[in-house]
């Protein structure tokens, strides 16, 4: 499937190798942060994007400069977020965890924090009011973020995640919060175009144009399996999958994205359970022949 | 959970009880054509939507004759769609085949013949020239329904159906199809609207007003459940999940429709198990408490 379609094919660039980054989460079971960072630094990649936990587990301080030591950019922060709750104080609960991560990604020099919006509080069906708790959640952290220097990325989800873990779920819904946010797009809010979450939206390539360079704040990639068997871990390497990866990079960059590629894939019984140098070696040439 | 949103509260009104109609895959692994028409009946329910491998099995002209037996209005004939293909001679013969369900859909008096368009063909990643080929396929086949009396309704899918089984995904891309095969709103193609496929969406109440009374064909239901352990057929009774159908239901009414509510359960390990009258008094119940 890999050579399927030849980038090249196309005028989209071949990707440039020095625009890796890897996801923490793609070595969820092998690796440590300070595990990670290394195997990522030995196969020459120059990103990582650690989950909140990894980073919690080296403790903030030593996770600064585990990333630091071996010479790595910081390409978001997983995750803020999970704004809807059933009460005022869990709501307020979750704003404030959300400045502790603005914090925590300043710390690291992250070039983002990547938010996952949060779903349905428990026995709520109340899907609109979920959002406008997600909307007003937001709107708390951004003058934050944009004090201690940290863009806030929305991530839109798979429509398969509305329930349980995010209602913003397309590129132009998360648009849509970031006009009404942050209406003369200072940079405080932008978003993170994962293509697992986006590649089947009929609007994505007019969603990405809109978006534009001041809004595309991370690219991040894995491939959508056939069957897929699990619907949280079973994501695919690129190339393994039928998402068309290139084209989707192709008009990130034609809309001014200049960021970094980043490899998250959540593969419960597949990618996490081999040794972390296979994974890296694998993510290097995937990237090159199918992102 | 079913009564966390009583109906009542938001002046939506109670369903009519005559307006309930089985999808035929709510009773798969128990029932053929025959005992599932009877089963119906027998529960007082006034409608049937067959599947097309119920309708062979028995029969066509002997479907009819059971549809008719036991006064069911045949809400829709499932399937007809699947257009894209590698091959030109694979497109040919799945547009032929729709040319057969319209005749077959004619035959059982159908109020539509539902469409679900098909995904990727083996080894694309070719999402808009898949896109195409279904806009070509109902290009083709529109015609012969409309002098057949059979209006085709496209279903859209949930987008984690993009790849194998739809490429149609939100209500907003389905009624631009339809302005574009059938400008002059016609009547000769609408959509199909199922609460699990569009429930997520944050354009669904403004889409279903721009589909109007002409465009809406039909209405499905089931619920989304939290978690969700597989892709397909771990659907859930009206009232188990998390969706707000009577929500879903009143934009509909407010839109025009005045047609029926078909129960489609696609739920291999807990409703197939059951006997099917527990399964139809279940329906009967939960739409009038939870729909």
């Amino acid at each position: 499937m890999t050579s399927f379609h030849p980038i090249d094919r196309r005028g989209i660039r071949e990707p440039d190798p020095a625009l890796l980054s890897i996801n923490t989460a793609t070595l969820w079971e092998s690796c440590n942060l300070h595990r990670a960072a290394e195997a990522i630094r030995r196969h020459g990649i120059r990103g990582i994007a650690p989950w909140r936990d990894r980073v919690a587990e080296a403790g903030l301080r030593d996770a600064a400069r585990i990333v630091r030591d071996n010479g790595l950019v910081v390409t978001g922060l997983c995750r803020g977020g999970m704004f809807p709750a059933a009460g005022r104080k869990e709501r307020r609960a979750a704003i404030d965890d959300n400045l502790r991560a603005v914090d925590e990604a300043a710390t690291l020099e992250a070039r983002c924090l990547v938010i996952v919006a949060g779903g349905l509080p428990p026995g709520s069906k109340d899907l609109a009011g979920a959002r406008h708790m997600v909307r007003d959640g937001l709107g708390e952290i951004l003058h934050y973020g944009r004090s201690a220097g940290v863009p806030v990325a929305v991530e839109p989800l798979h429509p398969m995640y509305c329930a349980d873990r995010a209602c913003i779920n397309t590129l132009g819904q998360a648009l849509d919060l970031c006009d009404e946010l942050d209406h003369s797009a200072s940079g405080a809010v932008g978003v993170a175009v994962d293509v697992y979450h986006v590649w089947w939206d009929p609007q994505l390539q007019r969603q990405i144009e809109r978006a534009g360079e001041k809004r595309l704040l991370a690219f991040h990639m894995c491939d959508w399996l056939v069957p897929t068997r699990d619907l949280l871990l079973d994501r695919g390497m690129m190339g393994d999958g039928v998402i068309d990866i290139p084209q989707i990079r192709g008009w990130m960059e034609a809309a001014g994205y200049r960021g970094m590629h980043e490899v998250e894939i959540l593969s419960a019984s597949h990618w996490w359970k081999k040794d972390p140098d296979e994974v890296l070696s694998t993510c290097r040439i995937r990237h090159q022949t199918a992102s």
